[in-house]
């Protein structure tokens, strides 16, 4: 925590709520505002609402404005960290969207910028799960699969900032195709759309045709409602649930062999079905990993949850790793 | 290089051979010297000849002793890095030797461990073909698969010094057992073992039974073997190669989607048979991986050769990185 100023201004810019947030160093939550982020319209009008509700912010909040280190921004796509441009995000429908200048612009703060997973791992690592460790990987399950590694205190980024695609590693050359081009990723066995679509097929193929949850259209299942479904003790449901868990146990016990971290996070939507997963993951872990790589391991479920990514767009201004914001990120 | 002494001396402690090295800054191999390391006898004596090896590198060069940093040992196996000890060493029949207070008794200099594939790492990455680079990947391709990481210009070590373990990374959960307990794992499909499985496999069961380069005993197959076949044409080798090429590439994919590095870097005694493989491997990685992260990968092939291990154990006196011996090193 290198930066003498003791606050900053967290955004997490997503496609259906963008959240801003005062932060202090203690990671404590001074002010927050949400508004929904209507991406239909033009970015200039979203970012229009985004500066009221900066100045809104800071006119809430006691803070005064030399106590603010800066604006760190989290957001999905592909991100340009050293221009601090929103590059491509497919959720917003923007492109080159150079933020940074925006920002730096209308407010006179400093600006950074990183993908959201990223983010949720730096929060993590200052104020969560991670606290305290040198090594840690933060795993998101949603509808996609992403990462944040940090190794050695500091953050894997890679050559462009592209590191840590933990979603598109590869269990089965042979295996379903995935859209990165590749085969087999861990996003395609795990994700919360993994799991809708394996329940989907089964619906389909199998015996369990109109016997779940009610659900004829197998099309309109998400993963929540597999959620749901495994509460109420669906069977097809807990095993779609079982089979993502021994997938990210796998993938997993890769990156335990890589890594050797203290501590893996799981965050993400999916891992409201925790209870359903957990067992498998630990199970799948002990029963493949290399002794003495598991056995410190922990594997701990993200309590920061939505507010990770204001969190750790703030919490960009309180570590020293200048390649954090140094490069170009691609999620 | 943070160090101002301007030599240093590498122990590179191999199952069959045992090399010193006096080397500078520069990476020239002032002195050098091989012994065959006789591990059937106990580790008092193999030590002695290293002893008298070194006093032999001390004296045949001109060196003065106040200008070399220290005495850094390359080995394989189960190392503590922190107290120095190796731990166990399968090629050595070595258990709990504490090599750093025997060498720092003998000789009046500080003595720094890692195991093989990290001291190969560094060496490429101070003087090889990862001069230069934040972000690059060393790859050992032998009877077994290491690999040595850098990543924002240091090495991942993990929290035990355990991480790097490429060989060990699953890309098929129901694949063939691999001794770690996991099941396949990339060095049961492309390491040089599994290279010659692969073909012996196929001589006993396929159509090419006798006809396999006059080879009749397919359990005496080595991946030496193999290549030279190779080298005559011999399609079931080329084959071979050929499938491992496909796995290392998916492996190394994997990696790129990790890591987003700079540079990847081939050694190891397989890779001997580079031009039976390296085409296939590139072709994979541009098949499969993300062309964002792909597009600007390198792949090279080790040219510092066997002189990885006395290059690296040096060149750990050369870089400033005090996790890589401040934990417990894990093959």
């Amino acid at each position: 925590m290198n930066n003498s100023k003791p606050h900053a201004i967290g955004l997490d810019i997503g496609g259906t709520t963008i959240t801003g947030a005062i932060i202090n160093k203690t990671g404590d939550i001074l002010e927050k505002i949400s508004i929904d982020t209507n991406p239909e319209t033009c970015p200039d009008e979203v970012l229009e609402r985004v500066y009221r509700m900066i100045d809104a912010l800071l006119d809430n909040s006691n803070v005064p404005i030399d106590e603010i280190a800066g604006i760190g921004v989290a957001a999905a796509g592909v991100i340009d960290s050293k221009e601090k441009v929103i590059v491509f995000a497919n959720n917003l429908g923007w492109r080159n969207v150079p933020i940074g200048k925006l920002l730096g612009d209308r407010f006179d703060f400093p600006v950074k910028l990183t993908n959201d997973a990223n983010a949720a791992a730096v929060a993590e690592w200052i104020w969560g799960e991670g606290r305290g460790c040198q090594n840690m990987i933060y795993i998101t399950v949603s509808t996609g699969i992403g990462s944040g590694i940090i190794s050695g205190g500091r953050m894997i980024t890679g050559s462009d900032d592209s590191g840590g695609e933990f979603g598109h590693i590869s269990i089965n050359p042979d295996g379903p195709q995935c859209l990165c081009g590749n085969r087999g990723c861990i996003e395609r066995y795990a994700s919360g759309t993994a799991i809708a679509e394996r329940v989907q097929s089964q619906l389909e193929d199998g015996p369990h045709r109109k016997t779940f949850f009610g659900y004829e259209k197998a099309s309109l299942l998400t993963s929540e409602i597999v959620g749901k479904a495994a509460e109420h003790g669906d069977e097809l449901a807990l095993s779609a649930f079982k089979e993502a868990g021994f997938y990210l146990g796998i993938g997993m016990t890769n990156l335990i062999n890589l890594f050797n971290p203290e501590v893996i996070i799981l965050g993400g939507g999916v891992m409201k079905a925790q209870h359903f997963m957990l067992p498998t993951i630990k199970e799948t872990i002990n029963e493949r990993g290399i002794a003495a790589l598991t056995k410190r391991v922990q594997v701990s479920i993200s309590y920061l949850e939505q507010e990770g990514g204001v969190l750790g767009g703030a919490g960009l201004f309180f570590i020293d790793q200048p390649s954090l914001t140094n490069n170009l990120s691609y999620i």
